[in-house]
C-alpha cells in the first residue's frame, strides 16, 4: 500500500518550527498574562453572577472547550457549591425544544466563538432572560451576544488547542475563587505560571517514552475528580495528533465495564495528582499492571512509589510539579501534550497538519 | 503464547444456554410487563415531582444506568423542558464537598441499588431536604433510602445489562410523558414491546455481519440527540463482551478532533434513527465511507439509500422497526446488543463470563 499523502515524514521538515510545540512552550507566559490582567474583569463577572443567585450553571463547549467545562464541574462545584451541567446543544439546534433555564447561568466556552450550536444556546438564554457568560476572545461573535465575557487573551497558532485550553481553565479557576470569595485561592493560582514553566521540563523524558507508549490504534486514559478533565483533554490531543483512539474514562466507571478490554501490552495512561483521589488510583494502577497493560503514569505524588514500579519495568512515570490538587489540571496536561506531540513525531506524522481538522469547526 | 484461560472457545459449550442472549430475547416481555404495571406508580411520582417545581434534575448512575440517564437528558429536556445534569459523585464521596442542590430533584438509577457512591449522593439529597427518586428494584438499599422509587420490575441473568437497561429507559420515558401531561406519549410507549419483538429479527443478519465488523482492538460508535445514549450503551456492550475499545462519540464532537483517527478499514458504527438528526448523519456516513472506514449503520430511516450504499459494498445496514424518534433508543440498541454478542462468539469469547466484571460493582 502506498503511504497516505498526509503521512508527511517529519524528516522532510526538520527545519520548520512546529507550531504546536511553540504553543506548548508559550503557555507559561500566556497564562501569566491572563492571571495578571484578568482579575478585575473576572471579579466584575462574579459579582453579576452572585446577584442573580443562580441555581445551577448550564455550560456548553466543544472539544477542548468542553474539557475545560469538565474542570468547571469540579472547581465550581467543590469551591463554590455550584452544580455545573454540561449542556446538550442539539435540544436547541436540532429538536428546537430548548430546556427551561429557570434560574441558571449559561456559560459558553469557545476559543473561536464561532460555532453555531454554541451561539444558538446563548441566543436562547437571552430569549429566556437568563444571564450568559462567554469565555472566549473579545470581539468574537460569541462575545458580542453574551451578557458578559471573560477574554482568554490568547490564540493558538496550531490547530489543536493548548494555550487557549490553559487560559480557559485559568478563567474558570479565577471565577471559582471570586465566587467563593476566597482570596487565598487566587493567590494560589498566581503561582501556577512558574510551576507551568517547570512542567515544561517533562519534554525530554516524554520524548524518550512516547515511541514506547504510542503504539497501537487504541489506548485508555484514566483519572477521576479534578483531573477527569485532564484525561479527556490528553485523550483528545492523542486522537488529534497521534491518531490513537484514546478513550478517556473515569476510574470509577472503568470498573463498571471497560476494564474488560485490557490485555497484554495495551497502552493505559493514568493521571494521578496528589490529593483526594491518589489513594484510589494507586491500586487501580497496580491492577492494570497485573493485567499486563503498558502503563504510563502522570503524577506529582508518591513519586518514590512510582519510581520503584518503574525500576521493576512495570510502568513509566512522567512527573509534574507539586501543587494544590484543584490547580493540578493546569500542570498535569503538559506531559500529555508532549506525549501527543512526540507520539506523532515518532509515528512520522505532522503535528501541524492533523488530517481532516480545521482551526474553526462549525457544528449546528 | 498460550491462549488466555478466559478465552473459552464457544465450541466447548454449544449445549449451554447463553444468558446474555436469553436476556435480550426476554426484553419484549419484561418491557411489556413494566409498561402495563408501572403506570400508576410513575404517575404518583410525577405528581410529587411537579409539586416541588424543580429547577433541574441531578442524575447519578454508573455504566448502563448512566447511559439510561443520557436518554433522560433528551427526553426529559425535550418533552418536559427539564434540564438534566449528569452528576459527579466524587464531589460527594472523595472531596466531601457536595454541591448545593437548591431546588433540584435527585434521580438515581441503579440496577443493583448497591453502589456506595450512588447511595452517598442520595443520602446528601436527604440531608439537604431535596426530593430523591430511585429507578431500581424495590427492596434494594437504594430504594430504601430514596423518597420514591420506580421499580424496574426485572433483573438480568447475565452480567452485562440488557433487560434492566430497557426498563430503565421505559421508566424515564413514562415519567417524561407524565411530567409533560401528554397521554399520547404514553400511548406511543405502549406500542414499543411489539416493535421490540420485531427488532429481535435483526439477530440473523447481525450474526453474519459481526465477524466482518468486530475486528481490531478499537472502534467508534457515533450518534447524536436521543440516540447518543444508544451509542454509549452499544459501545459499553462491545467493551464488556467483545473486548473492543469502542469509543462512543457525539457526531458533532466527532468533527472537533476525533475524525483524525479514521483510516482504511477502521470500524465505525453509526446509529441513525429517523427524526431530527437523520439528515445530519447521512453526510457524516458518506464522509466516513470516503475515508475508508468499515461502516456499519443501525437505522430505521432512508432504508433504500442505505441499501444502495450496501450494494456498493461501502457499508452494511442493520435495520430496526420504525417508531417515533423519542422511543427509538428502546429499539436501536437491540442490533447493537446482538453485535456485541455475536462479535464475542466470533472471536471465541464467552459472553457469560466477561473477564474481570462482577454483577455488582461497588465504587466509592
Amino acid at each position: 500500500m502506498p503511504p497516505h499523502p498526509w503521512l508527511v515524514k517529519i524528516e522532510m521538515k526538520t527545519e520548520k518550527k512546529i507550531h504546536f510545540r511553540e504553543d506548548i512552550l508559550a503557555q507559561p507566559s500566556s497564562l501569566e498574562f491572563f492571571v495578571k490582567e484578568a482579575s478585575k474583569e473576572v471579579g466584575g463577572v462574579a459579582k453579576r453572577i452572585l446577584q442573580k443567585k443562580p441555581g445551577f450553571v448550564y455550560l456548553v463547549g466543544r472539544g477542548s472547550s468542553e474539557n475545560a467545562g469538565r474542570y468547571g464541574q469540579y472547581v465550581l462545584g467543590a469551591e463554590a457549591g455550584f452544580p455545573v451541567m454540561l449542556g446538550n446543544p442539539s435540544l436547541f439546534t436540532k429538536y428546537k425544544k430548548p430546556i427551561k433555564f429557570g434560574n441558571a447561568v449559561v456559560m459558553a466556552i469557545s476559543q473561536s466563538g464561532e460555532s453555531p450550536d454554541i451561539l444558538t444556546v446563548v441566543e436562547e438564554a437571552k430569549h429566556q432572560k437568563c444571564f450568559s457568560l462567554a469565555i472566549t476572545s473579545n470581539s468574537s461573535p460569541l462575545s458580542e451576544i453574551a451578557d458578559a465575557t471573560i477574554d482568554i487573551r490568547t490564540k493558538d497558532s496550531s490547530i489543536p488547542a493548548s494555550k487557549t485550553y490553559l487560559n480557559s481553565l485559568a478563567a474558570i479557576a479565577m471565577l471559582a475563587s471570586k465566587l467563593a470569595g476566597r482570596l487565598q485561592l487566587e493567590e494560589e493560582l498566581k503561582s501556577v505560571p512558574d510551576l507551568l514553566f517547570k512542567a515544561l521540563d517533562s519534554e525530554s523524558e516524554t520524548k524518550e517514552i512516547a515511541p514506547w507508549w504510542c503504539k497501537g490504534k487504541a489506548a485508555l486514559v484514566l483519572s477521576r475528580g479534578y483531573n477527569y478533565s485532564t484525561a479527556h483533554e490528553i485523550a483528545l490531543k492523542l486522537k488529534e495528533l497521534s491518531y490513537i483512539l484514546a478513550h478517556p474514562y473515569s476510574a470509577a466507571e472503568f470498573l463498571h465495564g471497560p476494564i474488560a478490554v485490557i490485555e497484554e501490552g495495551f497502552p493505559v495512561l493514568i493521571v494521578a495528582a496528589e490529593g483526594a483521589l491518589l489513594a484510589d488510583l494507586i491500586p487501580l494502577a497496580k491492577r492494570v499492571i497485573e493485567e499486563g497493560a503498558r502503563l504510563l503514569v502522570i503524577s506529582n505524588g508518591k513519586i518514590e512509589d512510582w519510581r520503584a514500579q518503574e525500576k521493576n519495568k512495570s510502568c513509566h512515570l512522567l512527573e509534574f510539579p507539586s501543587s494544590p490538587e484543584w490547580l493540578s489540571p493546569l500542570l498535569a496536561v503538559v506531559p500529555g501534550q508532549f506525549l501527543a506531540l512526540h507520539g506523532a513525531l515518532s509515528l512520522g506524522l505532522d503535528p501541524d497538519s492533523p488530517r481532516r481538522l480545521q482551526k474553526v469547526t462549525k457544528t449546528g
